[in-house]
């Protein structure tokens, strides 16, 4: 946790918060906190800047805050991802917070295993626990949103074109395909599939939709990898 | 598993081979494979090719195994590494043998935890397995060269000078420094550091070892999605 995110319920005055929970205990445990400390703070969709601790014991914590810097730029990115396994969903959710990514969609994929979508770490809630715990990592305070889409093809049909016309829409697919753009300075679309790739027919869905296929090389990285990797390589 | 990886020890002929154990048993659960079936394999240190099996029941599989391409090429890279966590360095040295990355350093850091010294993770067998499923899943037969080093002053001023020299020397570390270059065509040496980062004197005998800090960007990245990042933008 390299920044302490305050949501509006923790506020009791303009500059005052109290804390209690998660975020508790990881300053007790982790950060062996005092009284008298000061930390860096967020407040959730707001600005960043320090805190410092008023009172502190085993139930709540007292913080005075002041907040005066903007949170980092997001990447220009639309990030649509095949549902990865629920163990890699977490730390992918975690990743995209951290990496600043502002928009994520969870896609159906032929290769998606049908139980995926029945995972709890797809409840709203556990979704919002792993992008804070990325926000934590990345020092960010602004949420990104995640849209869940669990048939493909209505979303590529009807949807997609919208999303991409305007930005560089590419799909992460191992082949013979030209190598993923760098440093390119326009909004991007960007699809990465589910272990194993997509399809044929959903690379074909996808290039009509406007995405071009690009390729990171002749190995074949874990989702986990390839997104770290690929935003990296554009951005 | 997009690799079945062949260990000398497992031949039976020139080319036929005979497998148990964890592979046996990704072959019967995840792949659900049968006899007659075709695979990716390769040999350990060797090349790769097709397998096919010949026989496969709860105790062993039997392939005939042709093997005429040689295994992807290796980054021109040495990485030095602080010490992650525990449950972290398994999937760091997953990424790192994926990505393939040939040689690491496993390195000291005033900030790395002692107690991280006495994971059983760190036992050559530990590391060699962890390094043999990134082989398996990037399609690679040739494991990275891990050191550990438990000493930070002695390894970086008596052995990484020589290390470093004729190579581009990077630090990564958060701050104001150049942003880490793209697309290098000279092998590099680059160090990362543990959560929390470097310490100043680090950097500065970092420096004097021939490795230039050079940052990411504001967001503080975790060890993980450092590496597939900074790799990705490197290469």
């Amino acid at each position: 946790m390299n920044l302490l995110l305050l949501e509006d319920a923790d506020f009791v005055a303009a500059d005052r918060a109290v804390l209690s929970g998660r975020r508790l205990k990881h300053l007790h445990e982790v950060h062996g906190a005092e009284s008298g400390d000061s930390l860096r703070v967020g407040r959730l969709g707001g600005l960043m800047g320090r805190g410092t601790l008023l009172a502190l014991d085993e139930q709540h914590a007292e913080l005075r805050v002041e907040l005066d810097q903007p949170p980092p730029a997001k990447l220009p990115l639309t990030l649509l991802l095949a549902l990865p396994r629920p163990k890699m969903l977490k730390r992918v959710l975690q990743t995209v917070a951290a990496m600043g990514v502002p928009r994520l969609v969870l896609l159906n994929s032929y290769r998606v295993e049908k139980s995926f979508w029945q995972t709890p770490f797809l409840e709203p809630e556990a979704i919002r626990e792993q992008l804070l715990l990325g926000l934590e990592q990345a020092r960010d305070t602004v949420l990104p949103e995640v849209s869940i889409e669990k048939r493909f093809k209505p979303f590529v049909e009807d949807r997609l074109p919208a999303i991409s016309a305007g930005t560089l829409g590419l799909v992460g697919h191992p082949g013979d395909y030209p190598a993923c753009p760098r440093a390119v300075s326009e909004p991007v679309t960007l699809a990465i599939g589910p272990e194993g790739g997509w399809i044929p027919y959903e690379v074909d869905k996808l290039q009509e939709a406007g995405l071009a296929p690009v390729q990171l090389g002749e190995r074949i990285l874990r989702v986990e990898t390839a997104v770290p990797a690929l935003l990296a390589r554009l951005f």
